[in-house]
């Protein structure tokens, strides 16, 4: 019996919650350097929204010298710019934090890589024009609904400074892998802003204000915050680039091996510059081998893919730690940074196994 | 928009390993009584075995009077018996083991609750008469592979005492939920042991052997045995009765709600008797307060639902625990008993939730 092409030994998006829809990408089982848009993690706010006609137009207003409204097929029109990027959620790895946070309790599947095509939103204000009292730029979705900690409906909106706004690889998405973006991942119109954790990439683009003042709305000052103190708000800092990171994907967690040699493989990411080297630890932390970096996205926006070929012999219990080095000297470190909304958790990669 | 039909907010399998596939029911998302068949969880041994027409015959011998081979199509033909049962692999909840042990790390969902139809075994077994000699029956199924720990190939196998298997509630079962089985669930026949673990309920069955001497297969003496040490086998105990268990679906271990009325409901099983309570504490276990059972299978091997009203008026941080009693008086304990290998986890369920 040919299996190959049937429904069983195929991975699954794992369900977190639903309307509010959130569901992890199955990471460890995607060998695949692009992420199939099928198997990209869905992360949402409020349910989804109600499109119609006025959602295929993008309006751009406020501090700008001549307000306008791009209709979709105008931007298609366009030159494009394609990026390869890696999108992850501040909250991946949120499981992991101890003491635990409340929220999703997302795992490692809260990132996913694409291919996003679009416009420079720097080509859009550069028609537009941009007053010099300009500060901020804020991007509203059409999602929108109630928040357990306030009243009222809220959209969900963030703002971007004003210099990331103008990067040439900030761009109005309107094509995921090659293919219309699907509604769940923003249709027509997704902000995508490489670097920087998915939040900022605001899905389903309402409209696009250029702001003198600094944004407040919840999703801008209450989450996506670190908060270091459990009960006060001291030393609050605003979640935006994405921290060096990695993962095993295979071997899993405490999973029971035979006596030959294994391949460990995973991926590294980072916002800021590139990933430079993967090392595992088999001693706790004392030594680190360096691995194989290989598949590398040809932009730095992407996540690099590593493996490392390990012969046991002995059988035992073993604990295999895995840390990444970057460009810009960072590296992950043993313990990750507590904070209340659990946020942005990069400590060191760490698995147990068994060789029987 | 209507997305009542759509492919959103709709949940998934939850992916632990592939090729051997094992997947999680998503059951804190399903409220069905019986588990839609996609939904039901798949655990494996081995890879999916090669089926052919051979496979559609039932061969039973050894310590019987009339060796038989039962064709699939007369075995459909014979009287049927239906029944409502939980299915649960022993290692359900494996993750919560702490120390943790080696294995899948399963949660909650390595259960669903089937309407099976079959044949009893007992039917069949009356069909070849039994010797005077027999003690056990052994179950072999088409599935095949290699271990981890020991060399050469082997077919997955179980046997059953006697007189767990003549009970007439042991079935060879031709249809899950009122269609034929899918074949990642054991087509074309199964074996279904209710109020045992999912390990005894063989799939792919290939022969039946009445045995006189105790089966020593590495499944039955390796595997799905309780080892209360972690360096020796010193009082171990074969797996076989489900023990009293429960899950709260919802709301979920570290949600975020709001001060309301919220309804935190789930299910709650055994194997031994019929579940008669189920309490929840909102005080570390120093008092309990009844939950309402409710949809309750008329059959003694289904689940049973429950729910609580629960209105919350102060925001802050709510440890809630359920714990089930049965008729058998079994009840669940604060602590589930640590076994080398993970199986029969059923401490009293525990989940934090923040209100703000």
């Amino acid at each position: 019996m040919d299996l190959s092409n049937s429904y069983l030994n195929k991975p699954n998006l794992k369900t977190l919650s639903l309307d509010t829809e959130n569901q992890e990408t199955p990471i460890h089982f995607i060998t695949d350097g692009i992420t199939p848009t099928k198997y990209f993690y869905r992360r949402n706010h409020f349910s989804y929204p109600n499109l119609n006609q006025q959602s295929l137009l993008l309006p751009v207003y406020g501090e700008v010298n001549t307000p306008l409204t791009f209709p979709y097929c105008y931007l298609r029109s366009m030159p494009g710019r394609s990026i390869v990027s890696v999108l992850e959620c501040s909250g991946n790895k949120r499981a992991y934090f101890n003491p635990k946070t409340y929220g999703d309790q997302w795992q490692d599947g809260a990132i996913s890589q694409g291919i996003w095509k679009g416009v420079s939103l720097s080509n859009l204000l550069n028609l537009t024009g941009i007053k010099n009292t300009a500060k901020e730029v804020l991007f509203i979705g059409q999602d929108q609904g109630t928040r357990t900690d306030l009243d009222g409906i809220f959209n969900y909106a963030k703002s971007l400074p004003i210099e990331k706004a103008l990067h040439e690889d900030t761009i109005i998405a309107y094509e995921l892998n090659k293919s219309i973006i699907p509604y769940e991942h923003g249709f027509p119109l997704r902000l995508v802003v490489p670097e920087w954790y998915g939040m900022a990439s605001v899905k389903w683009l309402k409209e696009i204000q250029v702001i003198d003042y600094k944004f407040e709305g919840p999703f801008q000052t209450i989450d996506y915050v670190y908060y270091p103190n459990k009960y006060n708000d001291k030393g609050a800092v605003p979640v935006t680039t994405i921290k060096i990171n990695s993962i095993i994907k295979q071997p899993l967690n405490y999973s029971l091996l035979d006596t030959k040699t294994h391949e460990i493989f995973g991926i590294a990411w980072t916002g800021s510059g590139t990933i430079t080297d993967v090392e595992l630890s088999f001693d706790n932390g004392s030594t680190w081998k360096k691995t194989n970096l290989y598949g590398k996205s040809s932009q730095s926006y992407g996540w690099s893919n590593w493996r490392y070929l390990w012969e046991v012999k002995d059988k035992g219990e073993y604990t295999i730690m895995c840390r990444a080095k970057g460009s810009a000297g960072n590296i992950q470190s043993l313990e990750a940074i507590w904070n209340r909304k659990g946020y942005g958790y990069n400590a060191v990669y760490t698995i147990h196994v068994k060789v029987e």
